[in-house]
């Protein structure tokens, strides 16, 4: 049997709505996906490690990287770049491993259309209230910071759309569950192997004679 | 949130490819699937019950049915009618209740250009070679009638590239895993609940202000 090309997974959440949290569980809960270190202009935030959170990248080096063709896909957010490089990409999806580009809303749809058979995630939170109540709780941001993190979440939703699945962020484990639930399914799709029957009924003669 | 409607599953396979265990094994594992029960002219084998693993009718009551539209689809196989009534599968796909519609080969397309929304897999064994020794492990065909088997299953994976899914049966517990993981992805597609951004969004002017 042919070893099967992974799957590129584009999964992207409104702005506090736990992306990270989702992707770092569902790296610890299975062996067989990678994440693709995005590449940024923005300063590191206290704890993020270059080369884990993302690749941390001074703006002209980030530019001279566009002019190469080095990314998949580039955008910019809050005035800095955010990009995904092309790096190992290709190569772990030709080896079988599925790989999760963090994406922000606005790119996912920029990959689709690079790459039409990559699975496209947007996580969604249980509610608005819910969403709200999150943000209080962690008590980090102003009430001015948690305001404009709402209205960025709700502008963001309105791309949902655009993408093939939803999950909601309930519970992380329900989240991640679902992911691998996705990737799963998706494997199974008649369209992501249209030789399987031509390969099965290769030596079908000796059956029809 | 609002209750979602159940999912239209049509399974199909091969001639001896084991549907009828998968389904046995996948109706006994889950309390949200149901199957629809078909209707056939042909003779009830040992074993079977009517009204459990088909409604046996009379040929003449089969055609006024057809005449009176109480098929959702219905295919002749071996000069018999097999067909899908209607009856209770709008119900309970209403009443959030998954169906499976087990249909021979030819009937799938049918149901789709009927039923877009439905999601069609299509079982296929390991290879050709461990069908044949299936078939031969169970003793019960003579080699004439094995060899017819094997010839329909050949002509009938054919039909595979009109399905969007392919699960193996490698082994039933497998297959049936494999069935519910397509169920529950589809629940999760966008546009099986193209509302969903509305419905969330829809006090976000308190968010907006």
């Amino acid at each position: 049997m042919k070893k099967n090309k992974g799957l590129l997974v584009v999964l992207s959440a409104p702005s506090g709505c736990g992306k990270d949290t989702i992707l770092k569980s569902l790296l610890e809960s299975t062996q067989t996906v990678k994440k693709s270190v995005s590449a940024t202009t923005r300063a590191p935030r206290e704890g993020e490690v270059n080369g884990v959170d993302y690749w941390f990248t001074p703006k002209e080096d980030f530019e001279s990287a566009i002019g190469r063709g080095e990314f998949l896909e580039y955008a910019t957010y809050c005035g800095e770049y955010y990009g995904t490089p092309r790096g190992p990409v290709g190569e772990w999806l030709e080896e079988g491993i599925d790989v999760v580009l963090k994406i922000e809303v606005q790119g996912g749809a920029q990959v689709k259309k690079l790459a039409p058979d990559c699975v496209t995630i947007f996580v969604l939170p249980p509610s608005l209230e819910e969403l709200e109540r999150r943000l209080r709780t962690r008590g980090t941001d102003s009430e001015e910071k948690i305001h404009e993190r709402l209205q960025t979440a709700v502008k963001e939703m309105q791309c949902a759309g655009e993408y093939d699945y939803i999950v909601y962020n309930d519970t992380v484990e329900q989240a991640v569950r679902d992911i691998l639930t996705v990737i799963a399914a998706e494997k199974l799709r008649f369209s992501r192997d249209p030789q399987v029957i031509e390969r099965m009924l290769s030596h079908a003669e000796t059956f029809c004679q």
